[in-house]
């Protein structure tokens, strides 16, 4: 499978070139071929401009069209078939069964989108028609609709290459609520990125859609990431990644002469609590079920969980032992890239180097290292030294967890009460327990955005119920998800039509409801054609 | 009617009391008894604790509670009978005639709340039942809705004393979302403030929920306003008012270490497009509305129009003249406050200082001068000037508006491309020119977030298909709306609970459905039971 090395911009390669740079197998640390290119200011400025203009004529398609874009690109990405798994296994290490996965993963929530956007109920319609003889004064006809932002700039996240990237869940939403999407590749699997970026390129044209709507950029650094976020054409942003990074992303946003929304997904430590009657009932189930957890992936998950609280109880000593145990038998695995795991290393090395942190048990190295291996490993420390040890609280992003041991219920709610947002918390507690445990849970329902009972965080699942997003640092702004259908609603703002008659008003508003939507009329939900 | 003058901290006076300040009479220049004590940043402090603490609360109040509460609120306002009206009249000039009507507006939004909030199904619940027997994976129970933010940060606005202010829009719509409210009471009314959020307090007593449910804060610049945004309780903030203001509170409440989101609506010309057809049907009748329509409130309502653009058409001249003589004809009348008024004087002569706008048409000024009065007048230009003008584009709050003449539609439109975000955007024109006019109406769909034809933008219907929002700089987040009822959808984040035993699941999310809501069960919407 040939690559370029060069961005995408609106269907064509930018091929001004600026400085080079290859992909490294982090397994090996052999760079891979080809050289890729990043692209100049100039052409980060062509790519944004060229989904402006496409805006105009991509905003107003039929929803079917939407929907059919979405799901050619999942075909799209199905037909590159093998090799695209190999280049993404040989940049990122991920296994290729992961992989497959993931690429399933991908496709699906394409093609739920795709469903979502066909159905059409999600633009909340909404019509109170006029009120001609109402006093004092006539109520005007008034409709509104959700309608798309504009350009939306996306940057593919290291840890989910398929998932989180190319043509990942921000795309996917952005793509369905009608907007234009310009993706900064993440520099760690470009080729991966070249080969999906190809692919909605080629699902574009079949769709006989402007080539504008997507272009694909590579760049090193902040420069170019920078230069998307400030260009005056974009209207939002997603991303995934560091709490410093996209702290940086909303910062130039917000300083925007016209500032736009960023959604950053960053951080997390999405801690778990356990119950004594959790540990007697199923303690060692649980100490396996947590090592899987916070080792899947490398611990390279943004659910992974970081942060144990149990209760000590006479079943405490032996859930510990078991634990070690699990961890000892846990397998290395090479990181993402050489400086993911460098960040990994300092973190965890930070956090056991605090207070009253003890090492309870680390996987053994095997002899021949690779230079990103990630190997699980596990610390404790009294709650006592966590309620006065903030720094305890530092997300160390990979195969590391922290188990922090209360001498009573109210120790361990105190620790929850410390909390930052956080994408999820989990309880583990037998019946009795949880249904006494309701102050808990009320508590962490205003951390955290979703709530795991007697189960582990990590695994989202991608439906219309799910919420992957919480309070700040989990994201920068709790109000949305960026896993699951209701994710479009990021790049969607109402419009509303006043006195409009039927043949200029949008179909999802006319009074005959010839797309069959779910419409809130005069305050009531129904699919009924107005009368 | 007793006025003390000192802050509501959580039912309580807050009496430390710092510098004291009075209201004036802008109709005479008067100064009004009594002195009210601004708040001391230890007061503030105590109010937003307070809404913290009554949060946990008030979070999981039964929606039933929180509807009798904003009824409640409505009863206690009317309670207030006459001296309501006669103070907010000698604190605003505002006649009152006007003030009864915003007063039944206020009531009746509240009460619209209400009924959103017993019918309960805004909070888009959402439930995907396990799948145990899915492959490759089971998939676990997932069930999602909406819940309050926290405590709410709510700077009244001076033009809607009472619709916008204490117990206004942003207040009734945190409330019905859950949240708890703290208002930064506007420094023209502060003794309607305290009349109203007295109600406000006797509302949650009658209610029997606690007082830290709410509390107002006096206070003088922009010290007390900036410690509520920066209060690291404070989850979000509401505010009506200048764009300098509103960016400043933005730009605080980026830079916090837990960042919020600040709801601004700020600035709007709210461009009224006339069509030759329209002028050739009913030019007169357009003259006499536009003219009613920007000297409404002394020209003091967000939706004025302050940009006219008119195709020239052998109906102009006529329609210049009906306009001079409807503006010649139009009364005078004594702005919100002194610094309204000068800001306005200032705004409108730089804006009719600029190279080729010349006056129209004036109001004539009486020879009694009360000190804030504002006279309607306005000016024209021509496109070619507007084009080449970008500072014509500045907001001159009160009565007056810049009629813009173009020569070609093709100059009326590039007029319109100019436009920074709006609240609305006005076409007029006959049923053809309208039908051909569609490039026109998509390019203000992205400009505004409501779309006016052959009426007026004043006049902002409280209903659920309205949106008063847009983009920037017309609001800071143009997703959402501060009057209609989707406006509590600001104030809500969902959470998610995955694995929940029915009991500890929050009644929306129940099998059963016992509060009757629809809800998305398997990506359909339903108000059955789940099986």
């Amino acid at each position: 499978m040939h690559l370029h090395g060069y961005s995408l911009l609106a269907g064509h390669r930018g091929a001004l070139g600026g400085a080079t740079f290859r992909a490294s197998n982090p397994a090996t640390g052999e760079t891979l071929a080809p050289d890729f290119h990043e692209a100049l200011p100039a052409e980060a400025d062509e790519a944004v401009n060229a989904a402006a203009v496409a805006f105009a004529q991509f905003r107003i398609v039929a929803p079917e069209i939407r929907a059919r874009l979405l799901e050619t690109i999942a075909a799209e990405i199905e037909a590159l078939g093998e090799p695209l798994l190999q280049r993404c296994h040989e940049e990122t290490a991920l296994p290729l069964a992961r992989l497959r996965g993931e690429r399933a993963r991908t496709c699906g929530q394409l093609r739920l989108f795709a469903q979502v956007v066909r159905e059409g109920s999600w633009v909340d319609a909404r019509i109170d028609p006029a009120l001609p003889d109402r006093q004092p004064l006539p109520r005007p006809d008034v409709r509104r609709m959700l309608q798309p932002l504009g350009p939306v700039v996306v940057f593919g996240s290291s840890n989910f290459p398929l998932a989180f990237s190319v043509a990942g869940g921000d795309t996917a939403s952005a793509l369905a609520a009608g907007c234009t999407v310009v993706v900064k590749a993440h520099r760690s699997h470009p080729g991966t990125a070249e080969l999906v970026g190809g692919a909605i390129n080629r699902a574009i044209a079949a769709c006989g859609l402007p080539a504008g709507i997507f272009s694909l950029i590579h760049g090193g650094g902040a420069t170019i990431g920078l230069a998307l976020v400030r260009h005056p054409a974009t209207t939002a942003v997603g991303f995934t990644g560091s709490h410093a990074a996209g702290r940086a992303l909303c910062a130039a946003a917000a300083a925007r002469p016209h500032p736009i929304p960023v959604f950053a997904e960053m951080s997390s430590l999405n801690p778990v609590f356990l119950m004594p009657g959790a540990l007697r009932e199923r303690g060692p189930a649980i100490a396996q079920g947590l090592v899987v957890s916070f080792t899947l992936g490398v611990g390279q998950f943004c659910t992974k969980p970081g942060l144990v609280f149990a209760c000590r109880s006479p079943e405490t000593e032996a859930f510990l032992a078991a634990l070690a145990a699990a961890v000892r038998a846990a397998p290395c695995a090479p990181m993402l890239s050489a400086g993911i795991h460098a960040a990994f290393l300092e973190n965890r090395a930070s956090v056991s180097a605090l207070p009253g942190v003890t090492e309870l048990a680390a996987a053994s190295t095997p002899a021949a290292m690779p230079p990103t291996l990630g190997c699980p490993s596990i610390a404790v420390a009294t709650a006592k030294n966590f309620l006065r040890t903030p720094a305890l609280a530092t997300e160390a992003f990979g195969p590391f967890t922290v188990v922090v041991l209360a001498d009573s219920f109210d120790e361990f709610s105190a620790c929850a009460h410390t909390l930052a947002g956080q994408l999820t918390a989990t309880v583990h507690g037998d019946a009795g327990e949880l249904a006494a445990a309701q102050p808990l849970l009320e508590l962490l329902a205003q951390k955290a955005g979703r709530l795991v009972l007697n189960a582990y965080p990590t695994g989202v699942e991608v439906c219309p119920a799910m919420h992957h997003g919480g309070p700040y640092p989990a994201t920068t702004d709790a109000r949305f998800t960026s896993v699951g259908t209701a994710a479009l609603l990021r790049f969607a703002r109402p419009v509303c039509y006043q006195g409009f008659p039927a043949a200029l008003l949008p179909p999802a508003l006319r009074d005959e409801n010839p797309l069959g939507l779910w419409r809130l009329v005069n305050g009531s939900l129904s699919r009924d054609a107005l009368a």
